[in-house]
């Protein structure tokens, strides 16, 4: 289990690299729910993203060799972006393995950032076994998304920045996938303010950590159809479970149309882009999920990156679905 | 003419009501142009532009009985809003008059900050007249959106913010509708950083300052076309264009697509909501109208309040024209 202490090292370990990003505060929002919100906007995180923190916290501590040699993931998402740019700050190769359907915006974002994109057909093989021989072939260090102590701690390193700088927190609203920035946050929280609740936020199709944490055993849920595409993991990992089983006070979903409604609300009135699935923390408040009123709340907002004129479609009308 | 002093006055006056306003970094666009920028996103600023500095300035000087009656303006922009919040927040009774064929959401906006609205038909009074009439029935006082030194004064307080963290800079590229934040920020920057370069950025369907400036005397445009919105403005006023002549390098004209191109990047890439008119400073980079090669260069985002559609449809080829 990752401990306060892992978190404390990770952020000393990742903050010649990292942005602090700012807490935002709105006035509209608090008065709309008559609470005061402290809004951890990782969006403006590196990469666009809080998967910097735990991508650079886990090359950071890989050896001399490893470094040299690179490392390979498997995500199309933020998580392969967050690698890239870290591989690319340390002089590290970085490979990411997609389907060749992945959009193609993805892929151009990871190559932007430096990394070297390797797509498989999903009729011929799959991303485990191309990814074994890869590491196999090339002597790659395989970075998971977030099944793994490092990425964990370094994801948490967020929440320890919210609450030094906003102080007493009553609540404390997450974004969850598979539940890296869940864990590490929780940890933070707990730590620093033992009496803070601390609730996890899923996308309704993508429910599989509420269900879990109900029954108490990992459930699953597959290729979930939410515009979340951040939260679509099909399940918590043993590590992320554990610790949200210990630390973690609830799990809540939120619709997808609440998930837009806030995407709006961030940009006309915070003036900031926040992508759905880093929607999901506000969204608990939005629906009324978690209650709020008269409360500290913090939010993490996990991250800003979406394709435009899929957001444009969004707030228009159209389903934002791939 | 508005002096240093005034600015430095109007900041300490404005400082428990207007918020500073964070400059952004972005390494992507410093790579792009080979240039190091600061920019001061003003689209943070209360009431979401730069125009809530210079309503409070103005509001803030009022007698007391000129407070309590209230007071008058005519746009329908982002003064009227600003005006709108600064009179809620010290109490005093706002009006604007509208055309009644403006967009419904201008109208809203001001209304939600509890500014008093009121149409009038284009074809049977002018504002001029309706205005003269509810000033003197009413007592209001009529504070104008740029052609008054309190504006003015206030609209400098953001540069003055700006170089106080940034420090030395070569070049400042500043948003250009009538000349009010233009003449502002010319006296801050000229004072405080004497080399620096200070450029206007109009939108080129309405050149009418940068036609004056060539000629020595204020030249007018009638209606023009742009999503600048900000800046349809007929003409710069005496007194602006005034300090225009006095402390102003160059004023350079940016086309729309370059408006809606880094409306896109500040979105996708800084993840900042700007704009159409807000985007001119850095449109002028971006279009090479400037030389910014191997400089600190200040940009001044005026503001962020666009109505989200609209910017869907720009950013999926619209032309984001009423």
């Amino acid at each position: 289990m990752v401990q306060f202490s892992d978190i404390e090292d990770a952020a000393r370990r990742i903050a010649p690299y990292a942005h602090q990003t700012p807490v935002l505060a709105s006035s509209q929002l608090n008065a709309k729910f008559d609470a005061q919100f402290f809004v951890k906007a990782e969006s403006f995180q590196r990469s666009g993203s809080f998967k910097f923190r735990g991508a650079m916290n886990a090359m950071l501590q890989l050896t001399e060799d490893q470094r040299r040699n690179g490392v390979l993931t498997y995500s199309s998402g933020n998580h392969a972006q967050a690698l890239a740019l870290a591989g690319k700050l340390l002089g590290s190769p970085v490979v990411v393995v997609m389907p060749n359907d992945a959009p193609a915006v993805k892929r151009a974002a990871t190559e932007g950032y430096g990394g070297e994109v390797i797509l498989y057909d999903r009729d011929e093989t799959t991303r485990e076994a191309l990814g074994s021989r890869l590491a196999e072939e090339r002597g790659l260090t395989l970075v998971p998304p977030y099944d793994h102590p490092h990425i964990i701690a370094g994801a948490g390193t967020a929440v320890r920045e919210l609450i030094l700088e906003s102080g007493e927190l009553d609540m404390l609203l997450v974004c969850l996938g598979g539940g890296g920035l869940l864990s590490g946050s929780a940890v933070s929280a707990k730590t620093l303010l033992p009496a803070c609740q601390v609730i996890g936020v899923e996308p309704e199709a993508g429910d599989d950590i509420a269900r879990s944490f109900r029954s108490g055993k990992i459930e699953t849920v597959k290729d979930p159809i939410t515009i979340a595409d951040g939260a679509r993991t099909p399940s918590a990992s043993a590590l992320t479970f554990a610790h949200i089983q210990a630390h973690v006070d609830d799990v809540v979903t939120v619709a997808d149309s609440t998930l837009v409604e806030c995407t709006k609300f961030y940009a006309e009135r915070m003036k900031v882009l926040v992508e759905p699935t880093g929607c999901l923390s506000l969204a608990a408040a939005w629906e009324g999920k978690v209650d709020v009123r008269g409360k500290r709340v913090g939010v993490v907002v996990s991250g800003g990156n979406v394709d435009l004129s899929r957001l444009a479609s969004l707030w228009t009308g159209g389903s934002g679905l791939d």
